[in-house]
C-alpha cells in the first residue's frame, strides 16, 4: 500500500525556516516569519543583490497532459533536490496552489510522493494569505465600481459593459452568473455580474509580472474595468483606488520561502491561471532565486504549447530573463493517450500506442528548439510503466538524438533525479540562442499565427465575428502592441479537447479577446474557458478532518 | 494641529513580539510568528495553565454612543496601560477590526490617540488572516449546499428556505440581495441569495464562543443552513463538512498577541457583530488573558444595554467567567446628545443639556447594578469639553454616589488613565454578586421581557406576526432553551434610533427571530439590521496609498 502524499509530508521533520534561509545566505532579519516553517522574504534582498550576476534558469514543462497531470511540480521539486545532492546551490521557484480546488476533486498538491514541498497542510490552506489579499483587492474594485454607479455614476459607466468581475477562492459554480443589486434602491444598481476563482483575477497576473510595489501600483492603475456609454474604456485609475490596492497587496508581493521534504530552499509565490493568464510563478520570486542560487528550477502550467510558450514569450520577455535549459516531462501513460488509448486502459502495456504518441513529444521538442533552447526529456516514472515501454521510449529518444533521463523522484526524492540533474547541469554550460518567438510590434493576428503554426502545428487561425469586432476595438484603443496570451485546451495541441498526438491539417479558432492591460497582454480565447470551477458530486471536503492536536486527514 | 492615529502609531518603536510575550511568561516556542510584531499563541498555553487561578476581569462598556463612538477601545487600551504603570500584570483583550469598513467611512481603528494597539496598519488590513479564514469557511458551506442541490438534492432542501448566506469582508451593498445560478444548467440551481459582511457570519460568533478545536467543530456541525420541503431543519452536519470547516479554522482559533503603544501585551481575537451576534472578543482570548495576567481589561460592543448585557448574559454564562468590575465610558458630547442637542452642536458648551442627558448614564448604571457588579464611570475627555461641563458632570456623579474618573488616555496614554486604574483596582477587591439576568430555562418571551424592562426601561415587548410564527417554530424545534441575543439600535435605549436620554412609557417590538444554533443563542431582531454595509460617496479607499518603502497614508 502506497502512503498518501499527506502522510509522507506529515512524516517529514522540517527544519526551521531560518535554517533554510541560511542555506542561501539569508538571515532571520531578511524574513517575516509566518509560523516556524514559512516566511516572506523582504524585497530589500533583491535591491541588495542587484549587481550580482544571475544563476542558471531551468524551465520544467511537459507534453500535453492527461487529466491526472504529468508531474511537472513533482519533477521540479525532485530536480531541485537532486541538484543539491550534486553539491549545487539550487533553489526551486513554484506557483502557490489555489484553495478552492482543494475542496473539490483535487485535495492538496505541492509535488507528490517523495518530491514535495512542506508544510503541505498550510500551503494548501491559507499559506501566507496571498490569495486572500488578491480576493480582497479584486473585490474592492467591484465594490468601488458599483458604489460609483450607485452614487451618481459620474464616469457614465455602461452597466451592460462592466468587464471587471468579482472573485472568490472557492469552486462555486452558482456564482458564475449572478444578478446583483436586487431589492430596494439602497442596495445599489441592478446588473449582471459573476465571480471568477481568485487565481483567474487579473490581480494575480499583475502580481506575478510586477517588479516592485511601485510597478504593481502602476499596473493596477492601468487595468480595464468597464466601458462608458460612449464605448470609451474606464480604468482602475479613474476610480482612484490603485493606492489602496497596492496597500492591500503590501505583504502579498513578498515571495514566500518554504522547503522540500529534503530541506531544499523553495520560493513559492503567485499562481495565475495557465489559460487566461500566463501560468508561471512571480517574476519577483524567480529573480530572487536567480540572485540567491546558482541554479533555479521553475515550472510553467500545462504543456509546452501553453506554459512554456507563455513563459518564454511573456514572462522572460517582460522580466528580461534568459533561460539556460528546458526539461520536458513526459509520462508513458500520457504518451499512450496520445497514441489514442482510452483513459481507462492507460495502465495496460501498449508499446505501439506509446510510440505513436511520441509524435506529441516530438512536437513539443520542436517548440523548445524554435525558442533556441537546449532541452532534456524527463520520463516521470509511474508504477504501472512496464520495462518494455520504458526501453522502447529510451530507444525512441536515442534514435532521434533527444537527451533523456528516467526520473524516479516521486518514489525516491532527489536520489531519483540524479541522472536528470547531471544532464541539466551539462545543458546549462552550453551556449544557447534563446529568443522570444515573435516581435511584440507585429499585429495581433501575426503573433497568434506564429504561435499556432510553430507551437501547435496548425495550418492557420480563424476568428469569429465577435473576436474580429473585439480586435478592431483593441487596435482602435492602441492595445495591440502587447504579447498575446493564448487560452486553449491543455489536453491537445489543437483547440479540440480529444485530438491527441500531433494533429495535422487543422486550424484554430479564436472566439474572444480580453485585454489584460495591467498584466500587459491580450488574452486570445479559443473555445470556452471556465474561470470558476464547480464541485463534484462528492467533494473532497467531505473527507477532511482535524483533531484537537491539529492532525489533519483527507487533504490527500 | 493634532496628529492622526496613523501618524502616532507609525512613530511608535515597537518591541519584538517575543519581548512582549516574555512579559506574561510566554516563550518564543509558545508563539507562531506573523512577522516581527504579531504572533498567534498556541492553545497548549491554556492547557498548561488549567489549574492556575484566574486573574481579575474588568469589562469596559458605555452609554448609548453617538455615531462617532464613545471611545470604549481607547479607554480599554489606556486602562490596560495605566494598570501596568501601577505595576500590575495587566493584559488587554480586544476584538479584531473588520477589513471591509476600513475602505468605507471609517479608515483603520484600534483605539485612538496615545491609547492604541500596534502594528496599526497590519491590524486593519489582513492581520493574521482570521477574517479570511472565516470568509472561506462560511463560503464553503454555501458552495457545498448549492452543489448538493445541483447534484440531485438528496436532502430535499427547499431553495426558498436556505437560511445560510455567503459572506465577504467588504462593504458592498450590491451583494445584499442577489440571484445566483443564472445561465446554463451547469451553473447550478437558480435561487435568491445574499452576502453578509464576514463579521456577521455565524462562523465568527461560533469562533468567539468555542473553547477548543473540538468544541468549534461540534458547534459548526449544529449550525442551521436551510429547511427541507417538509419544513425540517438542515444542519451543517447533514452536509458532512464540519471537519473541513474546523481544518480551515485551525490557525484562526489561536488568539493573536500584539502590543499597545506603551508595549503592554494585548490579545486581539475575534470580532462578531454587536447586534446579530454578541459583540465580544473570543472566549479563548479572554481565558488566556485571565491565566497569564492578574488583570484583564476587555470590552463589549455598543452601550451597556447591548454589549454589557450580552457579555454578562451570554459570554460569561457560557464560559463560566466571573467579572470583577465594570467601567462605564461616557463622553460629555454624547451626554449632550442624550439631552437632545443636535449632532452638529455637540461641540458647543451646554451644561444643562448634558445634565439632562445624564439620565441615560443613570439607566446604564442601573443595568450594571442589576447584574450585581461594582462599576466606575470613566469620562473620556474630548478637546471640546469645557471646564464647566466637566465639573458639572463630576458633581452629578458625586451627588448620586457614582465612582467616577476623568480619563485622558487619548491625549496622554496610560498616564491619563491612572486615576481610573486606581479605582478599578479597588473595585476588584470588593466582593460582588454577579449573576446573569435571567434563567436560560425561562421562555423566550420571559427572557426578552427581563432584558427589555431591566436594561432598556421598556414597559413591555410586542411581537410581529412573523416573529410569533418564527417563535412557534423555534419552540417546536426545541431551540428555546438558549440565551437570547438582542439586535437593537445602539443609539437609543429604545428600539427607535433618535429616542435619546432615558425614555419612559415605550415598548419594543421584536420583528424577527434567527436561530444561531452553533453559537447557541436565538437572535431577536427589533427593526432592520443591515448585515452588509455600503460604501459612502467618497470611500476612504480613495485617499489610501503606499510607497515603495512600505509607508502607508490614508488609513486615518
Amino acid at each position: 500500500m502506497f502512503k498518501t502524499d499527506l502522510e509522507i509530508a506529515q512524516e517529514c521533520v522540517m527544519e526551521g525556516i531560518d535554517t533554510i534561509a541560511e542555506k542561501v545566505g539569508l538571515s532571520s532579519e531578511d524574513l517575516e516569519h509566518y509560523g516556524k516553517y514559512k516566511a516572506k522574504i523582504d524585497l530589500e534582498v533583491l535591491r541588495r543583490n542587484e549587481t550580482k550576476p544571475d544563476g542558471k534558469l531551468i524551465l520544467v514543462t511537459a507534453i500535453n497532459p492527461t487529466k491526472a497531470g504529468e508531474g511537472k511540480s513533482t519533477t521540479t521539486v525532485g530536480l531541485g533536490d537532486a541538484l543539491r545532492r550534486l553539491g549545487k546551490n539550487a533553489m526551486i521557484a513554484l506557483r502557490e496552489p489555489s484553495l478552492g480546488p482543494v475542496f473539490g476533486l483535487k485535495g492538496g498538491a505541492a509535488g507528490g510522493g517523495y518530491a514535495q514541498v512542506v508544510p503541505m497542510e498550510d500551503i494548501n490552506l491559507h499559506f501566507t494569505g496571498d490569495m486572500h489579499a488578491i480576493t480582497t483587492a479584486n473585490n474592492l474594485i467591484s465594490a468601488c465600481l458599483d458604489n460609483h454607479i450607485h452614487q451618481g455614476n459620474e464616469l457614465d459607466i455602461d452597466i451592460e459593459r462592466v468587464t471587471w468581475k468579482r472573485c472568490l477562492d472557492m469552486n462555486d459554480r452558482a456564482l458564475r452568473q449572478i444578478e446583483i443589486g436586487l431589492g430596494p434602491k439602497a442596495n445599489g444598481v441592478e446588473r449582471k455580474d459573476g465571480f471568477n476563482i481568485t487565481v483567474a483575477s487579473e490581480i494575480m497576473a499583475v502580481l506575478c509580472l510586477a517588479t516592485s510595489l511601485e510597478d504593481l501600483k502602476a499596473r493596477f492603475a492601468k487595468m480595464l474595468v468597464a466601458y462608458n456609454t460612449k464605448g470609451e474604456p474606464i480604468y482602475v485609475r479613474d476610480l482612484h483606488i490603485e493606492g489602496a490596492l497596492a496597500m492591500i497587496m503590501k505583504d502579498a508581493i513578498k515571495p514566500n520561502l518554504i522547503q522540500t521534504l529534503e530541506h531544499g530552499p523553495v520560493i513559492m509565490h503567485g499562481g495565475p491561471f495557465a489559460n487566461i493568464a500566463h501560468g508561471c510563478n512571480s517574476v519577483l520570486a524567480t529573480k530572487m532565486c536567480l540572485k540567491l542560487a546558482d541554479y533555479t528550477v521553475t515550472e510553467a502550467g500545462f504543456g509546452a504549447d501553453l506554459g512554456a510558450e507563455k513563459f518564454l514569450d511573456i514572462k522572460c520577455r517582460f522580466a528580461d530573463l534568459h533561460p539556460n535549459a528546458v526539461v520536458i516531462v513526459a509520462t508513458i501513460r500520457a504518451l499512450k493517450q496520445h497514441g489514442n488509448v482510452p483513459f481507462e486502459e492507460l495502465k495496460e502495456e501498449n508499446v505501439e500506442a506509446m510510440l505513436a504518441g511520441c509524435a506529441n513529444l516530438a512536437k513539443h521538442i520542436e517548440t523548445i528548439q524554435a525558442f533556441g533552447l537546449p532541452y532534456v526529456v524527463a520520463i516521470n516514472e509511474f508504477a504501472t510503466d512496464t520495462q518494455a515501454e520504458v526501453e522502447a521510449l529510451q530507444n525512441w529518444c536515442q534514435t532521434h538524438g533527444h537527451p533523456m533521463a528516467l526520473s524516479q523522484v516521486w518514489a525516491k526524492g532527489g536520489e531519483g533525479g540524479l541522472d536528470l540533474a547531471k544532464i541539466v547541469v551539462d545543458l546549462c554550460e552550453q551556449p544557447n540562442s534563446y529568443h522570444p518567438l515573435y516581435d511584440v510590434q507585429a499585429s495581433v493576428e501575426a503573433k497568434i499565427e506564429t504561435i499556432a503554426k510553430t507551437c501547435y502545428g496548425a495550418d492557420g487561425v480563424e476568428y469569429t465575428a465577435e473576436a474580429l469586432e473585439q480586435l478592431a476595438q483593441i487596435k482602435a484603443n492602441g492595445w495591440d502592441q502587447m504579447p498575446v496570451c493564448m487560452a486553449k485546451t491543455p489536453t491537445s495541441l489543437s483547440d479540440q479537447d480529444k485530438l491527441y498526438g500531433a494533429p495535422k491539417g487543422f486550424t484554430i479558432t479564436v472566439r474572444e479577446f480580453r485585454p489584460s492591460l495591467g498584466a500587459g497582454f491580450i488574452v486570445a480565447l479559443t473555445g470556452k474557458v471556465l474561470t470558476m470551477p464547480g464541485l463534484p458530486k462528492k467533494p473532497a471536503a467531505l473527507n477532511m478532518d482535524i483533531d484537537e492536536q491539529g492532525h489533519i486527514v483527507g487533504l490527500f
